[in-house]
């Protein structure tokens, strides 16, 4: 081990500090009044690319969002390491229950508190500073050649990324990738994530009346758009709570026994998901734990619902439409574009005669899994080791991220899910926090990682 | 007859830039931003009730909004004669899908344009200025005594009119009451409506997590309350569109053959139904036609839904909570408290243990029904003659005008609904509009009703 550790130690306030400053850009990508602030942090995160020591360091424009590009590649014959993260965050709405501003970034007890502060600019940012400490450290120098590819449409499932990794595929050739954007199960338990689900994001609109009526005048004859859509939404689910769309379930790739008996040993009980969650009662799948209906289980979730007067107090309209956001969190070897068409075949086929329907698709990823068994998951696991001081366990995530699949295709290379947020972070959500030792740890886990490369023989 | 129908079409295009005026205030009762214009209006209708000759004009202030009081009493021995009506509007959104701006109040071709031209503002109006016409007509007096009562609460369901009447019992003390605030069938067919419907407001919120949580987190493993209120809303109907809201129709009093037949001469067809609503096919309980699911039969309407995001693209949230908007349309003789308890026990015993539900009412109102064969309604039968050239039908109608019932509870007498609007006004959705030669026709319809009431024996 060099003496990168005590590199990271000395500045390990000076870092913090520059993470406060990333966060309190209120880069929210879709939301179009944010779009300066989009801009703004790219070149933030160039410009400490730069600092880092990368050579060539670009902004690419896209249609949509910026794609910062940066690059050392003075290690030949040392492995390509290409590490991805995004810039973008999530709204912030509902505003009124954080407990204070989410772009201030206030550091609070063991915490920093703001929107992105686990998903992911703290993440990412671990990993810059982590290659900046290893600059200094090796005295101007990396173990390995490094490329970094962060986005900003990772929140909207931004359309942009994929087309712009296919066609510069040179610039971004590496050997293996590490994508540091997930959660370990505790500060003390850290995680390899070996399976991630693919998304496929819609929107269902259901039509009655062509204007909207008084309810007073037409109600009890006219099928009310958002009873017929609560109806639709009520039916995508069986009472046992798995999802009726026919076929959904056709291509899933059952668990076999060794990785239910895997599953079964990450600790994780009713009692910690209700402490996490804060809701009733579990729900789900009876025949899956909680764990399995989580992370190697297909969903289907309502995101949003709107329709009619919502407003404070009473309006006696009968509505002209009502819309919901659904989304579906799909396991190997679901596709994507296939569950959309079965979602739409059977939303078609039960919508009454007395209302219209339309299914709109806004994104689909597809899933990945990454062999356990591989020399660079095996790397991966002596980082966590020396950078949280235990050896980590092995589980699949719930979330999505597209780029995974993307990455382990373009180049085929093995992608690493090197996560330092934990569970209760709060991602999407209200009071978004990033653990201040999660940081720290983790800037020394990424530095550890790409040290361990070095030498790992990656196939 | 007296001149006064020549007064009126003398002064008919004054009137009209007046009702004009009236209508570019945005008095939107719902909205607390528009308190002042809610202010301005009660002033307005004040002061053209002193233009109209009544001698005890006085804006009530309520803890809500204000009461509109105006009298005349210079006909001892003659009937007092009570016009209530409303100067609140309904709130105007969607915006984007008006035509013109809703409180321009342009006259275009046939129709003035604008929120609450028909519901209530042009019909409280008809009845001011066909007492002034009255006045004018019969040298500065009236046939009748007059008392006005014109409120601010109409269109919230407003809790402070019936405490005002209950304790201005002398001051409101009538013979007979008119109420202007409804539809005729076309221009060339009046109607008489002998039925209203009651009216419950409640508001549906069902909660799951304690906090939004990342879909892919725990997607599959937390019951999604935005589906579990979907379930909840889809199970308030049987799939045959009755009521599934266990004792909902218990107290409801049976249609009887004759007023089924009565129902059945009042010319309403599927084409008619179409071309109002513009939805693809008619909907509801099969047993009854439409005219009776409209009028003569209790509904349960989703008015409003929302929860999670529904801005634009996409965001991954499992949401804390969702809410929907719901009211329901009584017959005679449920009662608006019972049938909130009915409700709230059935949404008790439907919610499942996984998430939390509770129901808020917003408000209630009583139905009514008025006896064709009183002379006070025959006397509205011939003034309807008199003012539209055509015999009223006797009709039920939708709407929901608690007034009603209280007024003819307090003073135990006729309350008649002359109505002047047209079904397909638009009413509390966008481009709501008011046919000008309903207007006219309004005026003298009020003014041939007021001559009329002078000779007829009530009781």
């Amino acid at each position: 081990m060099s003496d990168v550790f005590s590199v990271i130690d000395q500045q390990a306030g000076l870092f913090l500090a520059e993470l406060q400053e990333f966060l309190r850009i209120p880069s929210i990508s879709t939301l179009p009044e944010h779009q300066g602030d989009i801009q703004r942090a790219a070149e933030w995160a160039a410009d400490k690319l730069r600092a880092a020591g990368m050579t060539d360091v670009q902004v690419f424009p896209t249609p949509g969002h910026p794609i910062v590009y940066g690059a050392w590649n003075g290690a030949p014959g040392a492995p390509t390491v290409l590490i991805y993260g995004h810039y973008d965050v999530q709204p912030v709405d509902p505003v009124s229950e954080w407990r204070s501003d989410p772009f201030s970034a206030e550091v609070s007890g063991d915490y920093i508190l703001a929107r992105g502060s686990s998903d992911d600019k703290g993440q990412v940012f671990a990993n810059i500073k982590a290659v900046a400490a290893l600059m200094q450290a090796h005295g101007g120098k990396l173990p390995v050649n490094v490329k970094f590819l962060i986005e900003g449409e990772e929140e909207i499932g931004g359309a942009n990324l994929d087309p712009f990794i296919l066609s510069h595929l040179d610039l971004l050739r590496c050997d293996v990738a590490i994508v540091s954007d997930t959660a370990i199960l505790s500060l003390d338990q850290p995680a390899v994530i070996y399976g991630l689900r693919g998304l496929v994001y819609l929107e269902l609109e259901v039509r009655g009346p062509d204007h909207d009526l008084h309810s007073g005048q037409y109600g009890g004859s006219v099928h009310n758009p958002l009873q017929a859509l609560c109806e639709i939404v009520a039916a995508l689910h069986h009472p046992d709570g798995s999802v009726a769309v026919e076929g959904f379930y056709d291509t899933v790739r059952p668990l076999d026994a060794a990785e239910r008996q895997a599953m079964a040993q990450v600790p994780f009980d009713e009692a910690d998901w209700k402490a996490q969650t804060g809701a009733p009662a579990p729900w789900g799948e009876p025949e899956y734990t909680l764990r399995e209906r989580i992370g190697a289980r297909p969903t289907l979730e309502v995101n949003g619902i709107v329709g009619g007067f919502t407003g404070h107090g009473s309006k006696t309209v009968l509505p002209a439409k009502g819309m919901a956001k659904i989304s579906c969190r799909l396991v190997p070897d679901q596709d994507p574009h296939e569950i959309e068409n079965l979602i739409r075949a059977y939303v078609a086929k039960i919508t009454p005669p007395t209302v219209t329907s339309e299914v709109r698709a806004l994104s689909h990823g597809h899933g990945a899994m990454v062999p356990i068994d591989s020399p660079a998951m095996q790397a991966a696991v002596r980082a966590y080791e020396r950078g949280f001081g235990r050896k980590p366990v092995f589980t699949r995530e719930g979330g999505s991220i597209p780029v995974v699949a993307t990455l382990s295709r373009a180049f085929d290379i093995p992608v690493l899910l090197v996560g330092y947020g934990l569970p209760d972070d709060g991602l999407h959500g209200p009071n978004e926090h990033f653990h201040v030792q999660c940081f720290y740890r983790g800037i020394k886990t990424a530095a550890a990682l790409l040290e361990d490369l070095a030498t790992t023989r990656l196939k």
